[in-house]
């Protein structure tokens, strides 16, 4: 039970990645779920439903979401109906949408869990409590659950990771839209990366386009900033394989493609 | 003209990887200058002038620091008469030690800079402009211009590379304690990874014990953390060759050493 | 149904004041029941059992706390023994103490609660979803509900005074140590103040030694802040009249004691 | 020679506060300088040149902006010909704008500096090495200084009024938008005020509709607030005496006026 992760979806240069590149990966590696965060989807700030089908479309089973996931305003209308989107799980209990999915895959079951940090960010539930609650409901059901903890902090990270360690199948940061390297199995047996970086622009900030932002670093005015509409781009994610008795990882690749890093299908 | 970069040092488990893996390092890269973050060599928290020098006998030609610079009183003694310390270059004027030191290796001269971010980090003098400052300085003195950039958000540190592009050989991140996977050779010539990782405890969070780190991200109340005594570790940093006659970086290349990624002395 | 708040002891200067006016204030104003917040109590940092009960000697029939609770350890061995002493309600459950006490006076019974904001704090479950359940549980007791709310910012201590605008006699901020003149009775008939202000040294910043605060903000170094053993000192706090029936507002005054504002017991 | 300051004006309700009470405040006080925060006018999103005349001809000599100064975009365009308009002196030297203005009156000249904080607000430069270039210059042309610190917390502010303490006429905090109650001459001389309060809506928070705030408290979710178009409003500012030879205050005093405090022309 093999699953592939692609990290936060930066506006039409992340989605073209995705065209491109997901149905190269899903040949290439034949994963059984194909997870996209896609926050950033819809020019930088959210997401649109039609953007959701064409990610399904592309071949994700389910997408996941981070504390962007409201800018887009349309999200209100379509969110309790799209099946398999999920948003951090401890929002409030009144907000709309749903934290945990569970997604059929062939002879399996995953539960995919969205959850946001609060450090530097909102002020939301408890994501650790709400780990606990929902990671003990989904036992119940499979062995195969899969977490996209999107938060800012390191430590916060590494915190849940260790945290699930051995009750998951993986912990999988978002967020931050850099790549960490410090892919591992924790010794309980859950995949670990602090953060799958981000697929879009190469040569911005975060994926923006990085003459506002050192800018406004400078100067401290407001500014707007905007996904680039040329250049070089990347895809960011990675890939965990797993028992398929114990759910547990047996493995966690990174997965990264620019031109610095060319996709091989070998 | 190649550079050898130690991410942070984290107590005891972080000095004894020093000790053992720099000088290894040393042997198989032969850089011509070797930089040693240790913001968090004594006990996590600061650096004593013991440790300085251990480093500096260990391989080390220079030293940089961060926002834990402080925590350990001893150095507000010794900041003056340490000639190869460096602390963020952007603390206030009447602040003890310097920011910029210029090491002499053979035949070259490398200036060494260190600054810190300010997102989410003490309220310091603007990092690009006092960069702005010291690059300018610099570059009148030597094409070899190494800059940490202790931050804690990747925009702020992507910011800077992009900022400094093609006017200083490096600009590698600390702070977070989590190794990136970006490094790379920006357009203009700079070498550029948004952290270099930390060196210490393989099993902790950021280095410390990660039991008590968990405990208080569920119940939080005040609580110390400490460094594990026992226990796996790793050393994280990374590799930048250079143009001999330019400064510019040829390539940077992470270094990440723990009983998942060993040593390999070919 | 009378009340008086006694905002931010800090340290013996604070407890000098308490014993001084707290005697005179209840002879004045013949409250049926006086709280006071002693969370900076102890040297500024938490409280003891000793200074609790001096309070209860010195005529409080309450204590409030906030995020400096815990500073003090010894409160973990005797918060679960003192009955008249709250803290934040919305710190996790598992936390020791109660945020909540419901004080007999007379024919009366007062519940009062104790909870903490969250821009700038503490990630603590949310102030007001916890204010909801607590009020509706208090409601079914009494009518007389004092909420101490505990916050940094203006914006959230206001919202929280409008959100329980009618189901409680009041809602009096703490923590910025500084007295607001915003007192009111707001239109459903809940008095309130964003901050009651501090008891302490007078010549301070917020209480403790001004000169290492005014040298920290300048250097930007880690510093010790200590509350100051001689000067002037003050008191603040307010007095709330309330209707016998309704357990509505009908005014509420501020108190502040000081050089500058003597004490008049006309 | 006495000077009035109105705390920040939000929207058009606070605006029509200032046309009807600042002429009625000045027949009344007879201050030889009238000062208007004006950072929350339009919309209580910065300023335009059109509100800025008005406050002119309503009765100011100079306004006095903060963190919402760049919100309206027009500034831009009109801030370097508005004479008597200073935005905080602290943020960059590449902003433009003026952080001091030299404001004739009668025989006497006053300077009015405007001065930001940085705990939890802007990375700007650091306000207190600003003041103190701003002070040491302006006390070679005038005894009269009055600064407007416009600052989240209050131990930064008091620490700036005890920094400045002996060598200003007055430090009058701005931002929080709640009036404090802790005017008083510090000992040096210098009148001192941690927040004069908002000119505005009554029955909101800060100034703004509260329906939509103690919502977003709730369910974390972003929203964007208005001005309330109806309602009470209320006016918040100061009037500070001060000694005619040596610039040093003699007395602050508040004034609020609204429907629980009535304006009195006597
Ligand atoms: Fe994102
Ligand atoms: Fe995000
Ligand atoms: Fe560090
Ligand atoms: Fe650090
Ligand atoms: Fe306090
Ligand atoms: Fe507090
Ligand atoms: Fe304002
Ligand atoms: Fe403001």
């Amino acid at each position: 039970m093999d699953l592939l992760f692609i990290g936060d979806v930066v506006g039409s240069p992340g989605r073209d990645m995705v065209s491109e590149y997901v149905p190269k990966l899903k040949k290439k590696y034949r994963p059984h779920l194909t997870i996209i965060n896609g926050e950033n989807a819809a020019g930088g700030r959210g997401i649109t439903e039609k953007i959701y089908k064409k990610f399904m479309q592309d071949g994700a089973n389910v997408v996941t979401l981070g504390n962007h996931a409201w800018d887009n305003k349309e999200i209100f209308e379509f969110i309790d109906r799209t099946k398999w989107l999920v948003r951090p799980a401890n929002f409030p209990a009144q907000v709309p949408g749903q934290g945990i999915a569970y997604v059929p895959s062939g002879e399996f079951e995953i539960a995919v869990i969205n959850l946001q940090g609060r450090v530097f960010m909102n002020d939301l539930d408890c994501p650790f409590q709400k780990a606990e609650l929902l990671v003990t409901e989904a036992a119940r059901r499979t062995p195969f659950i899969f977490v996209d903890f999107h938060a800012e902090t390191t430590s916060e990270k590494q915190a849940m990771g260790w945290f699930l360690d051995g009750r998951v199948t993986a912990v999988v940061g978002t967020h931050t839209h850099v790549q960490t390297a410090d892919n591992r199995v924790l010794p309980g047996g859950t995949a670990y990366l602090t953060d799958a970086g981000m697929t879009g622009p190469y040569d911005g900030i975060l994926g923006m386009q990085k003459e506002a932002i050192i800018q406004k670093f400078q100067n401290q005015l407001p500014a707007r900033f905007e996904v680039p509409k040329e250049g070089r781009t990347q895809l960011s994610g990675c890939l965990i394989k797993t028992d398929r008795k114990t759910g547990h990882a047996k493995s966690i690749e990174r997965i990264l493609i620019n031109e610095d890093h060319p996709f091989h299908d070998y």
